[in-house]
């Protein structure tokens, strides 16, 4: 057996079998003494006492193999990160896979083993997962979702924190997963082009921001990017986002390939990258912190103002305009 | 605009109003004072004191709409249901949309509208959720996934714990949500032939049960029917399970179709069934409760035996044969 077949869907034995020989991999299957992934039972149990943070995202990127990473890895970081920028320490996590019926059983386990090992270096356990097939042409490979619970320990950073005399970080450079994503979709190799997804987790940016400051408000530059992080801070907190374009980190082949196609870098997204938001005297340290743990591309890119709730962007040279909220396609199918 | 464009599906200004008018509908958006689906952040929170159980399914159902429901209320209740039967009462869920471009806006709402009003009569909060657009071919119509949270009153219920002397017991007829799916999939009018497929929540069923007794195995025989969930308890208990087909509800035109297809009943999935271990001397009051309640056809249907983890069926006829796990096909896509 090298494809998956219907079969494997099925709920029956070849089911059974196949997860069993796709998850052995897992080391961390519960917490605690809980009920987890080996019991596969009909869900997983916790014991929580206080506040948990708990974000779910289904992943349909395409191609599902890219420079930096794959569908599983993004999956497994793409919710790491969501609970991470609200200020939570993931713990536990649960995926839903869906398999087009002759998906090569190697490229299968290839994904699960990105998926499985980025939990597993962040220490979040697996602790249940569901597992279909779908009929050859009715699913374009695979898609997977997963949900990452998370404790928090002392406050929960929400997009509407940002106060006037605030400063906008951006832990590294961006746009680098979109315009990977969107070379390879239009045929580009990217890989030549020297483009690669920044898709990992953010854990590690978020706890060494947290001892250092604290955070006001926290989001990954996702679908939309820069420009819909901001506005969706901006408005949430009701405040005016200033940023200014010379200090926005960006490398100049992902800068060269936005030129060629007529495409807003800032729309790009990211999915490795947090936007932090703290207050002005500490922004410094911040990105110190950051820069001397190796993020060397975390700036200050603006600040926050009283005013309408919008984000405007003084350009390269020198204009002030409006960045608005991105608009139409942009790219499909980028995470 | 009636149909959704690949722009849903981009993060930016046209998902945000779309997800804005498609979930202006939900009333219960967050427990407490929690952040829930109304910030649109990047996930949701919770404060628990105490264990909860915690489940995931991803829902590729084809038809997506058919006699009893549709794909959007058979996420809700299918994700119930899973916690349900961990003994535990489902707070909260979180869902993730992936819809194909082109779907009529029409259909997608009526989904989420069916979704929303099962979620909301459970009482369970929509807190969070995510927002797909594959283009077209790219995937069949629409993928739900669900993941529903329950907290644990007493004691949560595995499918480890049938002990010889229990009684085996369903709440109802069963196969008709894999006879329905499995008629319209071959061009048979489910709804002439009176097909109907039974999703619908279980935790009625579950509470009425926990009143009068403890339960020590519970299982909504989903994928796989019942065949395989009672060979799931028998081999997690590590029991010897008898049953005799003569108790076993099933719907006469339920089996017509099957015996025209030549398909066992017994491996047809059930959405609003659930199977219970109880100890033998409470099982008739349990099953006179629920019958009491309206769940007329709710039965004893075996027993628990000291022996090697097998299902042995004592038939119609009067023979005895092994029950065996489900294999190969079955009806694809039934959920």
């Amino acid at each position: 057996m090298s494809k998956i077949l219907l079969a494997h869907g099925g709920g029956g034995r070849e089911m059974h079998e196949l997860l069993r020989e796709l998850f052995s991999i897992v080391r961390k299957t519960k917490v605690g003494n809980e009920i987890g992934l080996d019991e596969s039972d009909d869900g997983a149990s916790l014991t929580i006492n206080g506040r948990i943070v708990i974000s779910t995202d289904s992943y349909t990127v395409s191609p599902i193999f890219f420079p930096g990473g794959n569908i599983g890895k993004l999956a497994a970081a793409g919710s790491i990160n969501d609970v991470a920028v609200m200020g939570a320490e993931p713990i536990a996590a649960l995926d839903g896979l869906i398999v087009e019926e002759g998906l090569p059983l190697a490229e299968l386990k290839e994904i699960i083993k990105s998926l499985v090992t980025t939990f597993e270096a962040e220490n979040v356990a697996l602790i249940a997962g569901d597992f279909k097939v779908m009929p050859r042409g009715k699913i374009d490979k695979i898609v997977i979702n997963t949900t990452v619970i998370g404790t928090v320990k002392d406050h929960i950073i929400t997009d509407s924190g940002a106060k006037p005399g605030d400063k906008v970080i951006v832990s590294g450079t961006i746009g680098e997963h979109g315009a990977t994503i969107l070379a390879l979709q239009i045929g580009i190799d990217a890989e030549k082009e020297n483009l690669k997804s920044d898709c990992e987790p953010i854990t590690r940016i978020m706890r060494i921001a947290k001892e250092i400051a604290k955070i006001h408000a926290a989001k990954d530059p996702t679908r939309g990017g820069l420009a819909m992080t901001l506005n969706e801070i901006a408005e949430k907190s009701g405040v005016r986002i200033d940023v200014d374009e010379e200090y926005i980190p960006i490398r100049e082949n992902v800068r060269a390939l936005c030129e060629m196609l007529g495409v807003d870098p800032l729309w790009l997204a990211c999915e490795g990258r947090v936007v932090l938001v703290v207050s002005g005297d500490v922004a410094e340290d911040v990105v110190d912190s950051l820069r001397s743990a190796g993020y060397k591309d975390a700036s200050i890119i603006g600040e926050v103002r009283k005013g309408k709730p919008y984000v405007v962007l003084k350009t390269l040279s020198g204009g002030l305009r409006l960045l608005e909220k991105p608009t139409g396609e942009i790219v499909p199918r980028i995470c």
